[in-house]
């Protein structure tokens, strides 16, 4: 009896792996995680029309804080543990695999693209990336800004940096979570829009990334309705890329003759 | 009609995706990328008779000399690409699809795990990493040592590096290449031990790279047998990895707990 955390790529069902199509066949419960990444294309009855399964969802709370409940799961069954893209991107599901390990409990993982490589497709070059940052939704008395000191950094070796923007999936207020109290507030993806403004606020005491720093947006990578778009921060910020998910590349002060090509072609 | 550059992912002809196998299934003429990745679990004859068509292996020089003569018959055939991994990982397909676009000739792109983020196999979290390197195979007189920096940049930065290890596949010599003789010397794929040799021979010069560096050697990742051993560099340069291809993580100096454990978990 397995775990088997399966990936299912970027877009719509059909970008499962035929490895991760025979796991789900195998599967003898399959939950779909929700919190750290979405699917863009399919919707959960897709999925599961698909798959000819029903498939459970997991927050946060069923990965995180009742790990063992899933573990003790697959110590009688085989249980598939669905991901957005890739399942080790994220830290929750490297320290869920880390949990079974040490439980001794069977784990497989299947790999897929996510935004990691996927970012390739704006033509901005892998091995040129510098450490990938994770832009937070500021709030009310708390603006960490760490992300925006790693960005100055990557640009000053002239790297590109791949910003990756909030989600917030059934997360609950601090009164409710105080309270212990089972309401959520509504999912919130972060735009592009937002991340700039978010990095013009910390601009304004800081003066290290300027407006027309250039950059791309990312919508909806690998999906039929993908958008990118290059410009500057400034430019970038006034358009509307659509539904989420966004990603956004702060490009590196100098680019290579494709990656300038490549800029001009998704140019504004 | 298409040229469709399809990722086959890490390991066997089943971590192809649904989404590129329909590809495939429609394909007029199907080519094989050999040139910067390789197949692990799988051999030629293993995907032409999974996929039922022939595949003709592309080398360098037809991807990138006769690039026009790929592109003329994408106008009039739906003509597929197959790349182990991630298709737009490797600058020279980011080329491809530029031409194509610029003539006229319609692309897509089927994306797939690559090392880039399946490394996060070896417990090291994905966004603690700094620039990816590739590590060339010296030669006489010909020891380029900017990857070495680089790691220096990252270790001191407190950054993880992925290391790619050189691949030699239908390469001429000089001599043969002047008198334009196609005659290829043997493949060569670079070892995790040829890897931190060359590490050592720039160290003896720069001294910034200590014997004790911890490191991360991966063998054959996504495949049936994958190795992944951590130590230091000194002790993974005794290490047999067995097979190609290998790949290696120069860890940051401080590893989060997780990381710890992971370390100590793939520990020799």
């Amino acid at each position: 009896m397995t775990l088997t955390l399966v990936g299912l790529g970027l877009g719509a069902v059909e970008d499962i792996t035929l490895r991760g199509w025979k796991a789900i066949q195998n599967a003898d419960a399959v939950l779909l995680e929700i919190y750290t990444s979405a699917l863009i294309d399919s919707s959960l009855q897709d999925l599961e029309s698909f798959i000819g399964k029903s498939i459970e969802q997991a927050d946060r709370i069923s990965v995180e804080e009742c790990a063992d409940k899933i573990l003790e799961e697959a110590r009688v069954k085989n249980v598939v543990l669905l991901v957005a893209g890739d399942p080790l991107s994220a830290t929750t599901h490297c320290d869920l695999c880390l949990r079974a390990e040490n439980a001794g409990v069977n784990v497989e993982v299947i790999h897929n693209a996510s935004i990691i490589n996927a970012i390739g497709r704006t033509g901005m070059q892998l091995y040129r990336f510098g450490e990938v940052v994770s832009i937070p939704f500021f709030e009310t008395n708390w603006s960490p800004d760490s992300f925006y000191d790693k960005i100055v950094k990557n640009m000053e070796a002239n790297l590109h940096t791949l910003c990756l923007l909030d989600i917030k999936v059934r997360e609950r207020s601090i009164e409710n979570l105080m309270h212990n109290r089972m309401i959520f507030e509504p999912p919130r993806y972060m735009s592009v829009n937002i991340a700039i403004d978010q990095i013009f606020q910390i601009d304004d005491m800081k003066h290290r990334i300027p407006s027309n720093t250039r950059a791309i947006g990312v919508a909806r990578l690998g999906s039929k309705t993908a958008k990118i778009a290059a410009g500057t921060l400034k430019e970038l910020k006034e358009i509307d890329f659509g539904e989420p998910l966004h990603s956004m590349v702060i490009c590196a002060p100098q680019l290579h003759d494709i990656e300038e090509e490549k800029f001009k072609h998704y140019g504004i």
